[in-house]
């Protein structure tokens, strides 16, 4: 199987990014991520202004998708990951939801052993997700730092991408374009302190494309939901556009009236915070599998 | 039992609100509740500025509680919810998260059984909820419409309060005067359309007094985690407040420094959408069990 190195990074993503690997449709292969520190933060006596900028939130790729063109979906498949035996949190005067009562910059370097994380002597239970996932952005949406989640994907921080979820994205350019980085071995929703526990790892992937359909945002089928993810300048704005994508989605699906179709997800969609650290905040909509399901989704995409 | 009656309502939570009846500690009471419209949207073809707007968002109450006084906590469990056969959904012009998409008013009466509404051909499983229930407000916090939410609780159409679910709100009168309506049959987190499957019902109650304790905004105890419900004006401005109180909780109950419980909260605290179509728009905290549990939250309140 392939695993791609970590050195390989972007920290843009770019409509016209060259490829640094290649992998065939159907094949899994591994990717191997940096913490989005790039592992410069690992004492607890760390100074934050010494670390090096410019290698903040690395995701490694480009990765070429054959057959991939614009227009398509990319369908990527989480099959597994695997997260080092340490990661690391930090907070800092003014960083996140509640940054004005932060005292004092704080780094806090997180042992992981046998699937559990152990903070203040709590045991926490992970359950490791990938922050950053994305594809080349169209031309007309331009580049992306890799920090900021867009329609091409990005910085996301939605926990649900994790190993048995699979990512629909639009495809704007050849090959798609994956990269991926930015793993959290365990993350609330919101991502208050602007850190999850950010870690090292290895992700399994496979990928396939779907010709010709359109899509407005990524997509993330689970067991339970499928979920519109959008961003935007407020929760309210990512909101609405998630929502929108549902009520459409729902209207077209079951054939009905726009307003029969928001009635419907007022009563069966729920709206999941992601993210507020990001240059763009993060919402999904999570429409039940057992309301319509992602096949019947694909279907009218 | 005891069944109070669904035509003794309020339209708002005061502080000097007189009882309409009494309860024990301990004691198990029925309430039944009218739908949202008081049972005044029924047909399809009805239009809705026919309705008496003085009639929206009765809330069945107040219920004086033996012996809750100023600075105690009054816990609310939730036994059961029975909802009626027949509910109803509207959205209409301008309201709701998409009100700018809608182009006309819609009615729909849903019926209910077996525990499954049936809406556009679909058979969507109910998980009955109470959308406004809550208690004399503060005397400093003024007079609340029981169409909002606050400290006090009220409109805070939060989908976990639902039977097996336990609340606690701070007493701020003699006898916490509680009073509760607006059942849904189901409703997503967002409640986007601006309603839910509006419906009567009669509620089961258990009421207790904990006393001498102190909490900013109503606490929601589920067998997976404790909820702070914070409402205001804008989401993340709720989402701050609800958070705020997880972060100080976590600090007390672990005696942790304020960045350290930040940080932990960021890593296990999920940030949950209840509404954005109320006068203020609610979000709750919702901290995990396993992490630290209600039993030790109360203790250190």
């Amino acid at each position: 199987m392939k695993r791609f190195p970590p050195n390989d990074v972007i920290y843009r993503f770019e409509h016209a990014m060259p490829a640094k690997h290649q992998v065939a449709t159907g094949e899994v292969f591994e990717v191997a991520t940096n913490d989005c520190f790039y592992q410069q933060i690992h004492s607890s006596t760390q100074v934050l202004e010494q670390i090096d900028a410019d290698r903040l939130n690395p995701a490694t790729g480009p990765i070429a998708v054959e057959g991939a063109a614009p227009g398509d979906l990319l369908k990527v498949e989480i099959l597994a990951i695997d997260v080092a035996e340490q990661g690391v949190s930090i907070t800092a005067k003014n960083e996140g939801l509640l940054g004005k009562h932060v005292k004092e910059a704080i780094v806090r370097p997180i042992p992981v052993k046998d699937g559990v994380a152990e903070y203040l002597g709590l045991k926490l239970p992970i359950d490791p997700m990938v922050g950053v996932i994305g594809v080349a952005p169209a031309a007309e949406d331009g580049a992306w730092p890799t920090h900021s989640p867009w329609k091409h994907g990005g910085n996301m921080d939605t926990k649900d991408i994790r190993a048995g979820s699979t990512l629909y994205f639009q495809v704007a350019a050849e090959g798609a374009q994956l990269a991926l980085g930015d793993l959290h071995a365990i993350m609330g929703d919101g991502e208050i302190c602007f850190t999850g526990l950010e870690i090292p790892g290895i992700v399994q992937l496979k990928l396939e494309v779907i010709k010709q359909k359109r899509i407005a945002w990524p997509m993330l089928e689970t067991k339970e939901d499928t979920q519109i993810i959008a961003s935007g300048k407020s929760l309210r704005e990512a909101m609405e556009e998630a929502n929108l994508q549902a009520v459409n989605i729902f209207a077209k699906a079951l054939k009905v009236s726009w307003e029969e179709a928001y009635i419907l997800a007022s009563l069966t969609v729920d709206s999941k915070i992601s993210q507020v650290v990001n240059p763009m905040v993060t919402v999904r909509a999570a429409i039940p599998q057992h309301v319509l399901s992602t096949e019947k989704i694909l279907a009218v995409l």
